[in-house]
């Protein structure tokens, strides 16, 4: 976890105080269950739940116990004893270690799920209310990077509105894959604990239970947890990509908000650059590294093996706090983003009207021109305001091939930006639900 | 696309014909929807599809055109207009190649994946048949390699079962990311194309049209997609290496069948190996490769370039035929799994009992004895019988502190296998709904 | 491997033809060094060589074995015998079929590599002459997308080059990792082989005998192998990049050659893309993907599992023949790139020289001011050059601060283009040897 | 980085303090070579030193400053000139940030690797003392995890020698990738820093200059130094993985080592388990996660862009500590390995003589038999054992066919372990140079 890019409300999550605290609860949630069932006494189990709570557990002195056992929680285990007394042989009973990691690691990344989807919130009421504003606002569409045909920058935000939508769902899914308990006993056989403990355990953290654990919640679920995270990642930098792109200086439809006292260069005082987006493409890639080794934490071996812990102790508080700060970040780029219409305008311009280049190629085919034939009167024109500027336009009126099918009267109305813009409601319709 | 790996009925899904066909039937569908909006004349909509219904088209003359053009969907549209005559100038009206190129994928992706559902359902049915058959087949659980407690080989393929009733949620999931179409045009603004047009098409081709795209479908699903198909790879692989430690040499508790005249290696005429599932852990790897660049594939320029197409014509078949192979591979693995029962109860028994140590330890805690003590007291006898063998029960009868928690009466009955069976049929109620 | 992404010379090494010979060439030279020992009868190794050199080998055939004995070693061997008669009883005596396959992989690799050589050759060559033809031609540099200071286009080529410099090295490097031999029997003990006919066939292949291979030539040396190429195809893409930015609408400074005939969009006539180098983009991540896998073959079981045989059918092929295209494809875009000198210094102009801050900022700490002071002087006229346009050089003189400390005389040589240039010689002596 | 599994000794090299002190004399050098050339005063180039080395640099208030500046060298160098007053001017003269964080990076690099050289030394020399201590211990050769054929434990761990030992050639090239150092300005043209500047500080800091830099190191020598970190884990992998397997009970042929108090699980106190071996195979995970995003950052935009920065930020630490941590933790379990030779010789004699099937083909084949005959001949007779247990050889004496060709005297000395052991010593000459 890279300190400069984490928020300490997803950081928290991850920390060792909320690992512990998570801890204790599974086990007095367990002592509470396993009293009805009469294997643990009332009172002891009554005596855990409140000693526990009360509790300060200290990490050096749970530290100390590990460098014996060379096992966390049996460390632990015996630092709860030494504060909670004799019932403390009444904690853990018929669970083994896997049961208290696992489903603690599904609380944890059930909560950040729900911080990661508070972040995606944030970044589509940025895109909704940016799309809205600049919904008519014409400016270029560029398939690779050369001027293709007319939209407005309304409908390209509209794009990444659904796709973050579409994030969404994904990361409702991706949830639910790893929101499940697991308290079933060294090799999930429920031999040494009832499944009415982890039915009981499983509500009480709202979970659901693992159907068949081994000694562990499949791994599977955690590789399309990351995996779905990756995606989301990747979208990020799309949209980082495409703001980077409309800032360069030969373009400049956009800019991120530049502060007073920002400094852009230690070098070059004129600079101002789109690093925050830049900065968000490289969080992408840090945050689908983690696509890898979850793929690869699924094959373990037999009931269980450990490799994957050391994995997803890098992994899971990196990827999801990596996540999160870039979604707040993209959502802040977004919500600030200095908006250059009359740049937009001014390039879409630019071209002499080549962008209007297959309108004429369809009313050519339109007069019955063949559509090979159409494709190179119109090609050969556009060529020649390429090499030397001036209009496509006032080219093909010189073309006598295309002028003996449409006149300049017919030719003019096909240079119209509005025909670009004529089903934006549709598509406004189509991803908003309202236009 | 390696062709060992490929099962026919899939690699036909990604042939060059199949591709020229679809596309076509693409074209065909627009101008028909065109022909109800009058675009195109009744009778050259009709053409078109009588026409290239009957035709043949030519791959060699495509790729010579192309080499012209540089381009393969013009190629294919001059192609066609060789085929179908003067009418041909009404195909592709307002469209873009990659109206035509995505929507080609979406089908393809769709068809390939009804295939892998198919080889889903026969893995699961060879999983739950092989399951109730060793229901209750006795079998040591084995947590780092090492034995930890019982359980039924019927248990381990119930996990393996509902990891793939995991996988047939996420195809299905996937599926419905890439089933989609797009006929919006150059950037996606519909100027020269009517939505309807994209509606009537889409329903043709049994596809969703996409809410706003731009040139192009955005990648976001199709990383999603093969992200999916990565994480079922991935259980393959985790089953594919269960069976590879079953067979080997120590444990040979289960072997891949071995037909007659079947040869395990050139040099030593004794071989037996686990080749089926050694080549799923590879195909596993190949598969998962794909992840990567698909998802790299996501943040494409703008309204759109072109990167992603080669990873695409390299991933989409590949991808979907090994796995496809891998599934059906898999499934015969099951299918034909040789169990040996003997083999599972000798190695259960191999370790004097130390697979009851946790109940033995429950019991001292249920006794009265702190849970550290209790843990001291059977780990001491148990570090005996893996050094000099014996069983575990004579070991804690001749330690005092033991038996003055537990007698000889009280501890021989914690060595009961049934102990660790008694909730299977809980388990597989869940999981198969029956038991 | 995607036939239009494969140049014939590389395909051939992969094909089927090209391995049985060398399958075969190995096994031949093998009973000839063990004719020397006397293990094999001269006669015999000598009807062996010419029976096979002659022989055609039927794929048919040796398919139809393989189907019986699942084993394609044995299934060549057999069809072998029914060539040669019955001295093939002496073909592959002590060998395994690891010893065959391993050899020939790095012989079919150290060939491909070989080639790839080649091709970095071509991409050099190219980068040298256009360096050289561009050494003086002034452009802008670019940190973030944005204007940074001048540079000259030969010397961005002569970074590239210098990059595919230390490519050629790094392949010299992984050419050396897998040019080895291994002929050391079933798990490497050379006991039914002598390690004289290891060295024999090394020898006559051009490879150094493995020091200790188990059964298998190891896979780190595969894994370094392949990772080197991602690093390529990673420079590949970097290159590929940066023309692709050079060639969008707004910057236009360079662009790929675009033939007679040639057509850039089905529906838009006037489009001239970068198509290639997109398409280079893509390829990158094809033989990128392939290190993951390459790693994961590293960790194979024992004395060797054959999990990365499948891999490798895949990987090796597949990336070698991609990147070979890649820099063919890479050296034709820049042999006949499209370089606009004019655009160049039009872009580099555009900003109204702030692209000279630094050095202003330089001068005013040199005139006594410090560096936090001089940088906000300067950095407050840049800004209104942003905003409002105009000259960095007017804004200055209108700044009172500025003009206490530099007058407009000392002023005005700072904006001087050939101050950036005098280290051109310099940097090319550095990265050619010469200028 | 996850602090379990880092050494301070690593650890260090990438504290906030260390990279302080790193950009401190980065800057100290260049203002002294600047001083050589007149561009700072010989008396500033020395209070700089001075003062700078007594200085104590404040992370918080560097931090503060960054706050508003936006960037995190100009803040130091404000803090630094609040530390050394108006001289500070003379600091930076000419150079960018990029100058100071990529040769900063190097040092880093250089230092880590010298480090991981260490480790590696470590895993050599425990891997040589226990392969000659176990140059002649019998241990069976198994292919796909199947008993082949007899080799000595000795040569097991000498392949791991040799693969190491590739390793630190491998690392040594990445040192050499990665050790330059770039003081060229702005876009890389020396336009305000002259080369002699760079070769100054580049000598001080024992780094070689960048031939040719943009603004930064090209990334391409960074993704090679990434790359060979993972083949490297991939080696730590191969190795972890083999003593998982020889640990697993049915194997036991050798075992981590169990301290006292050590706890294998909190439920089962029977439990050893190879949790060390496991956590360097997750840990190889991580490490080799890193390649993929540092093959991304390669192609940077232009001159550059600043993406890489936080995929550095996380990897560049986070893998060679965790590397660094896994060599130690590996080369600790090599020195400390519990080898059962007793159990190895059990295993071996496991499968009544199987592994000498070989020898017994290659006799027939030399007693006239065809390969094809003979090997039938020992297959069927190998099945048999496999179904029936007993002895290969008792049932090739029971086979008439095979004793036509030999006699049980002729068969008997076949299945002699000493055969396959005769070339030990020239394995061991190959990989340590002696025996």
């Amino acid at each position: 976890m890279i300190p400069r890019y984490a928020r300490a409300e997803m950081a928290e999550i991850w920390s060792q105080d909320t690992k512990y605290r998570i801890w204790f609860d599974i086990e007095a949630h367990a002592a509470t269950a396993m009293a009805k069932l009469g294997i643990v006494p009332e009172d002891a189990a009554k005596t855990i739940r409140q000693e526990g709570d009360r509790a300060i557990f200290d990490a050096r002195r749970i530290d100390e116990i590990e460098r014996t056992t060379k096992h966390d929680v049996i460390a632990f285990l015996t630092h709860l004893a030494e504060l909670i007394g004799p019932e403390a042989r009444f904690v853990h009973q018929g669970l083994t270690s896997s049961d208290i990691l696992d489903t603690t690691l599904s609380v944890q990344l059930v909560r950040a799920t729900d911080l990661l989807d508070k972040g995606l919130d944030r970044v589509l009421t940025a895109l909704e209310a940016r799309a809205f504003e600049h919904k008519m606002t014409p400016t270029v569409g560029r398939s690779h990077g050369i001027h293709a045909e007319p939209l407005t920058f309304g409908i390209k935000l509209a794009g990444y509105f659904a796709e973050f939508r579409r994030a969404k769902d994904r990361l409702a899914a991706a949830r639910e894959e790893i929101a499940v308990c697991a308290l079933s006993g060294a090799v999930g056989t429920f031999a040494n604990v009832d499944p009415s403990v982890e039915a009981y355990v499983a509500e009480q953290l709202g979970l659901a239970p693992e159907p068949v654990s081994t000694q562990i919640i499949p791994r599977d679920r955690h590789a399309a947890y990351f995996a779905t995270l990756a995606v989301i990642a990747s979208s990020v930098e799309r949209l980082a990509t495409e703001i980077r792109h409309l800032q360069r200086t030969e373009v400049r439809e956009a800019e991120e908000f530049f502060s007073a006292g920002q400094k852009g260069s230690s070098a070059m005082p004129h600079k101002r650059n789109p690093v925050l987006t830049e900065n968000l493409t490289g969080l992408a890639r840090l945050v689908r590294m983690a696509v890898i080794p979850a793929l690869e934490n699924v094959a373990l071996w037999h009931e269980r093996d450990i490799s994957h812990s050391s994995v997803e102790r890098g992994i899971a508080p990196d990827t999801t706090i990596h996540l999160d700060f870039a979604l707040h970040r993209l959502a802040g780029v977004v919500e600030n983003l200095v908006v250059y219409d009359d740049a937009m305008a001014a390039n879409l311009a630019r071209l002499g009207g080549l962008v209007h280049s297959q309108r004429v190629l369809l009313a050519l085919t339109q007069a019955g021109i063949s559509r090979e034939d159409a494709y190179e009167m119109v090609q050969r024109n556009a060529m020649k305001v390429w090499k030397d500027g001036g209009t496509l336009l006032d080219c093909l009126c010189t073309d006598p091939q295309v002028t003996a099918a449409l006149s300049r009267d017919a030719l003019e109305p096909l240079f119209d930006i509005s025909y670009h813009t004529k089903h934006v409601d549709t598509i406004f319709d189509r991803v908003f639900g309202r236009h």
